[in-house]
């Protein structure tokens, strides 16, 4: 094998352990390298040749230099943050909102901006985004040169054998809408879809510390899951992998806003919870607050007073007996050490629905598969997907920079 | 990182090359070194040097040479069949079924010994188990030293924290009766489940040559998947992916034999599958055939008829949009290259369900995750869990002697 192209290669196995010590190091915060070895694997060899690269090249530094046990002083590790800023930018059909991050993925200013869902002109969002990063540039006051990288979650991202392409409802973008926003933007690119960005901030910020395999789940207007197995993001044939949010529950049940009938989105989608009372209690006062966040909120109000609202607590209830159930085939299929939860109405009513939905998760799993399985409000609190698609643009930058070699699958 | 310890070393590159060598030559029946880096990507210079280890180790061998285009003759390699026997068992609760194969994975003869499906007693099941496997060292007149391995497909195998254990709904086997199976083996062995063992087929025989991300549902009396992404088996934390037998069809509908209501098993499982027939005509005279294998023979006969039996047609077509609404819930979550479908019933209704269940499920896969997803009756006939687990035994037994690193992972 000596000398000859195998894919492979010695390089990405040094890049595996970075990968790891950079994991440990901004999950810790402040750490020893004497730590690192233990929670890695790494020999104590490897982290402290590692580390001294990663010192070198200015990604993390020397913090301080304490007195240890037995009198040797030990050095704190930590990530640079003042080697640059990142940028995670979470578009969706209604609005654009822009992060602005340090390097150890703390967020220093956010931007929202929000646009019509009718819009279909693609200039028009790329020029959106555009200005939510200049933005963000004028108000955190940093030149161009010290942003590392900048990364977009794009609702409907797919793979396709020509590249990439965003397949929405009313956005279809191919190569020439995709280049004029990287254009717009000017920055070192990437982008993914919400899913795996979501999940890609577990990964690094969350539950990912711990478990090599787990699902993220996003409870909002729209559902999905983001999947990581043996520490990798699945992606999928054509990077749809985790759209459980239109898989079935109910055969022939609700018809869902993707046009098929009884998906767990039509559900467990704030759309779906508000039908689930309407079914319940046609003249509930709830069954017509039109924003989607105002109802989830009262709802979680409504639910949490133990005095009288038995339509609004059996609608949680039903919700947690849907997204237990729909959880369990997440389970069947991929065995999961762990399930967490993040979105909006998970913040209102993860609480609520914890209890009742694993209950239901666990006794639906097939064979032991629910046994010792966990289901948890995610820690990953902010914007997931925008501090998932950061971490992704700095994932690229450190590759871009000759220390990684993990490729990024879905960029441009 | 030179010297250091790290998880994944160079001998797991080697070995992966190797992985791809053997797979090439096992795929092709007779190959050359050029048609072999072209199928696997390798570099011409690397295949030479593997090639010429697995030639050394006698694993593969030149059997002839031919006279090439440009009239420099070119080795032919295949696998050394010469080299020995390997044995798949595949256990179930009411059969133990032997192979032998050669080591090209040719079977070469089989045995099968049935036993009463409420037999609790694990040691019955062991001494069955090895009647077996004397019987086919017998019929075969083959010493025990040639027997490189045999591979035992266990139903309900799963991982615990303590080791594997094998728990179905009549046995409980913990460390002592695996113990006692190893030892009445007395071969190096290797166990794992009927869903991996069959997915390692269609990995190693079969539509696994040409797709990294696939799963190869089988269709029987019970039902399930085996999923294979990136090139590896999906085990789960458990060893339980896979059970999308076990995931929902219809919230709160048939009850399955698991215990739960509404499984996919309930409704394209054979006596999911006769429950249909009943349900569309009670006085049918196949709603009363006893025998699982004869229903389906004759239910096949009766839809493919193009007279009268409107009722068996019927079943057909809604077994198929049961099975197209299930799958799109596999390709929802993990979005695979190609589905095949193996087991006894595909091979008896395969050809009539296939059409309108490729249809329905690209019609209810999320997205564009539909859109060049292929589903196929598997290539793989004879007995695929005895095959997959006798493949499973060779690689092992390719680890013990230095060639791979590959970790299997459930197995004694």
């Amino acid at each position: 094998m000596r000398g000859a192209a195998i894919r492979r290669t010695s390089r990405d196995i040094r890049s595996d352990s970075m990968v790891d010590v950079l994991h440990a190091v901004l999950s810790a915060g402040e750490t020893t390298r004497n730590e690192i070895a233990r929670k890695t694997g790494l020999s104590a060899a490897t982290v402290v040749t590692v580390a001294g690269e990663l010192i070198d090249r200015g990604i993390i530094v020397e913090t301080k230099t304490t007195a240890g046990q037995v009198g040797r002083p030990t050095a704190m590790l930590a990530i640079n943050v003042e080697r640059g800023r990142v940028v995670g930018l979470d578009v969706a059909e209604t609005y654009v909102r822009g992060v602005m991050f340090d390097t150890a993925l703390n967020p220093l200013v956010q931007i929202e901006r929000a646009h019509d869902e009718n819009l279909q002109d693609p200039d028009s969002i790329v020029e959106a985004i555009g200005a939510v990063l200049d933005d963000l540039l004028v108000q955190q006051g940093v030149g161009r040169d010290s942003v590392l990288g900048v990364g977009i979650s794009l609702p409907g991202l797919i793979q396709e054998p020509g590249g990439v392409a965003v397949v929405v409802p009313n956005w279809e973008w191919r190569s020439v809408e995709l280049e004029h926003l990287r254009e717009r933007v000017g920055f070192p690119l990437v982008i993914d879809n919400p899913l795996k960005a979501m999940v890609a901030a577990e990964l690094w910020l969350g539950r990912g510390r711990s478990a090599s395999s787990m699902a993220t789940v996003n409870l909002g207007t729209g559902v999905g899951a983001g999947i990581v197995l043996q520490g990798q993001v699945l992606r999928g044939a054509t990077n749809s992998a985790g759209e459980w949010g239109h898989s079935l529950l109910v055969l022939d049940g609700r018809l869902c806003r993707c046009g098929r009938r009884g998906c767990v989105e039509a559900y467990i989608g704030v759309p779906g919870i508000q039908e689930t009372l309407r079914e319940l209690a046609p003249d509930h006062p709830l069954a017509d607050v039109g924003r989607q966040r105002d109802f989830i909120m009262e709802l979680a109000a409504a639910a949490s007073d133990e005095g009288g609202d038995g339509a609004a607590r059996e609608t949680v209830n039903r919700t947690a007996y849907f997204l237990g159930s729909a959880l369990a085939d997440l389970v069947a299929i991929v065995n999961p050490e762990v399930i967490t939860l993040t979105g909006w109405t998970t913040w209102a009513l993860g609480d609520l629905l914890v209890p009742s939905a694993g209950r239901r998760m666990r006794e639906q799993s097939p064979g032991h598969a629910g046994t010792s399985l966990d289901l948890e409000v995610s820690a990953v609190r902010g914007n997931p997907v925008a501090s998932g698609i950061a971490m992704i643009a700095l994932e690229r930058s450190l590759v871009d920079a000759g220390l990684l070699t993990s490729r990024i699958p879905v960029a441009l």
